[in-house]
């Protein structure tokens, strides 16, 4: 899998901030840029996160200059004492620190912009660079980035605040002429196992072609990377390996599984309710945070109490006291009634036992049962989740979206049949 | 904040790992292990990820190990092939991996009753440990972990998943007698620049504490950390920064604001529902996120189209049709009908513009109305929130929780009083 990695330019990535070495806070950034330069065909070899304090983050560059091609530094650029990047990166390359007017000049407007007089010493510290350095200019926020040429390769750094980070590193890859070339597969379903099994066939010991297998809860992606047989080669063997993991298959563009029910839906011109009890209003969350849910996505019911369940969806008082909450009959209830008063063309329900507490031998902490209602009728499944509140909650969540995109993908075969 | 660090021992981590360094997975390994030791006492000076390749390994774990008392590696310890920790850790000390039998002992039974024959060379893998190691027994899973004392401090081999990885880490934590010291504070609705002032204030140069201000959407926490002062004065310390934060600090003891709304409401004998636009269930997959939340929530609607908003809240056309889905009148009918609907003491109706489209001059994104229907009426609140779709969404959703926080210390007051 990463025996490619030496054959590419070696790349480190820097996180700076007490907050991130201390775990109070989980890093995002450096996978960002890990991602950004892996796609722009360098190898990362080493993500770190480092602390504010100069002679540490100072000693750390001095390590990993040498061996590596590019170094970028997110973090530590802003204003304050704590930003101590600056100062680290020119003790490490053994260069001095001089004022750039122009930039001071820009920061000196921005100053009077929002008159705080008293911070203008300290915001105008961002206004020093390292000698021969190559600015890249804050498209906002006000601390620019460097680019720094030495004789092992390139040290760039860049702000901390993803929003100002973004644009300069773009900015400095396309200036470098990085090419991409990595294609990524999401299966919704199959064993981790299983889709290894199903990618190691098509790839048959192929070379120049790179892969790695992530799995998350219910989820699993295929990542192939050109290593060497050019792009054309990579699309023909991804599009075998699509047609291999077949519909467990539901991403070949990078969207997630709630992106691709939106779509799915939308092109299909069908409508999508929801009626949750164990997720607690995930599936309707994971929906709407897809821009663009508004076109199909009708509304939910988030029914914990059983007498809500009663009168937010109609479910019988009697099904309720025969069958229990989590009972296929109630499932069943709940996604007819969702599917009626929200007027949708598909309604999914469920209903299970997150835990800690509410288990019992005969329905254990992880049963849940899935109802989809849909115009050809509604069909009811049961699963018995692993994992704590969180991962039943995560894995529930999971399956209902794949429920959904089922129905839709039946309903849509059903349509263009001969009927 | 930091000048206390180099007093203390310091500590590296490490996580292994090409889907980490290659940005695919986000690691959270690192930060909890860091969180452990500096809670322990250490200092972490670097947490960092490698690729699943021994020679990168053993040079950065060379790098490490002179410079730092303790260095301690999640991952890797597995049986595949891309499991290299063990050879990297060794090349790294010179020493030389050697065959415990007592190991390949229980690997052997558990290879028997998996009956997964041809795995079995592999699965033995585990039972090569460096020589000299101290081996932490798994509790569950099968690879064991190893603590290494060499000429510059210690180095712990630590498997990846969390759940094989953390007991051995607290049981090593404990054998090693490291001892605890740090608050935290969180608050709600205050800029960080006032808490940072608050702190100050208090703290006043006092010596021996150290603290770590971070903010999040809406949230801003505070960590102080006992750094020579004692953990009697740390206390004291706390209880005033409590008392300067005021009714924003919501939590003491680590609690998130989820969970601080679900203890009041517990507490209060209230329940809550929730009627949600914009954040599409966010605040009821966060209410329900946390264990126990059945006691007092009883449910939400997801009201995404207006019809809906009419058929399950009660809301009047007239209203919608008047004053918009983004109003005042909208937010308090929303309230009140999912008040009564959900027979609930306490019910938040959220409904704005999350965005990418949907914006106007006169309502722009980020636009957001709240209601909160409670026993003493209903009361509106209008906020402008920044941020892209997710920003608006996640700030949405801590004012939604918030204002339910509110709402019920009120009513505790109003209760308590003398009527």
């Amino acid at each position: 899998v990463s025996a490619d990695a030496r054959s590419r330019r070696s790349a480190a990535v820097i996180v700076v901030g007490t907050e991130l070495t201390t775990g109070l806070r989980i890093d995002t950034n450096g996978p960002e840029v890990a991602r950004a330069l892996e796609h722009a065909g360098f190898s990362v070899d080493v993500t770190a996160a480092l602390p504010d304090e100069v002679l540490v983050l100072a000693r750390f560059l001095g390590d990993v200059l040498p061996s590596h091609k590019l170094v970028v530094v997110t973090g530590g650029l802003g204003p304050t004492h704590d930003d101590i990047t600056r100062e680290a990166a020119a003790h490490a390359l053994g260069r001095p620190l001089v004022h750039d007017p122009a930039i001071a000049e820009t920061l000196g407007a921005a100053i009077a912009r929002h008159a705080e007089a008293e911070a203008a010493p300290r915001v105008l510290r961002q206004a020093d660079v390292i000698e021969g350095a190559a600015v890249l200019a804050p498209t906002i926020g006000t601390a620019p980035g460097q680019v720094l040429e030495h004789a092992d390769g390139t040290l760039v750094l860049l702000p901390g605040p993803p929003a100002e980070m973004r644009p300069m590193l773009s900015a400095f890859l396309e200036h470098a002429g990085a090419s991409a070339a990595t294609r990524i597969l999401r299966t919704v379903g199959l064993p981790e196992s299983d889709v290894q099994l199903r990618v190691d066939r098509v790839l048959d010991g192929a070379a120049g072609i790179g892969f790695t297998v992530l799995a998350s809860p219910g989820l699993t992606d295929v990542v192939l990377r050109d290593v060497g047989a050019g792009e054309m080669v990579l699309s023909d063997i991804a599009e075998k390996v699509a047609v291999a993991l077949g519909s467990a298959c539901y991403s070949a563009d990078g969207s997630t599984l709630a992106e691709a029910v939106i779509a799915l839906a939308a092109a299909s011109g069908l409508s999508i309710a929801t009626a949750e009890s164990c997720t607690g209003g995930g599936v309707a969350a994971a929906l709407t945070d897809v821009p663009g849910a508004s076109a199909v996505f009708r509304g939910g019911a988030v029914t914990y109490a059983d007498d809500v369940k009663t009168a937010l969806l109609g479910v019988e008082p009697d099904v309720l006291a025969s069958h229990g909450a989590v009972s296929a009959e109630t499932a069943t209830s709940m996604a007819t009634g969702a599917r009626e008063r929200f007027a949708a063309d598909i309604a999914i329900a469920v209903t299970g036992i997150a835990g800690p507490s509410g288990g019992s031998p005969s329905k254990p902490v992880g049963t849940v049962w899935f109802a989809v209602a849909a115009p050809g009728g509604v069909t009811t499944l049961l699963r018995t989740l692993s994992g704590d509140r969180n991962g039943v909650r995560t894995r529930a969540t999971v399956m209902a979206l794949e429920l959904i995109r089922q129905a839709i993908a039946s309903r849509a075969r059903h349509e263009s049949g001969a009927d």
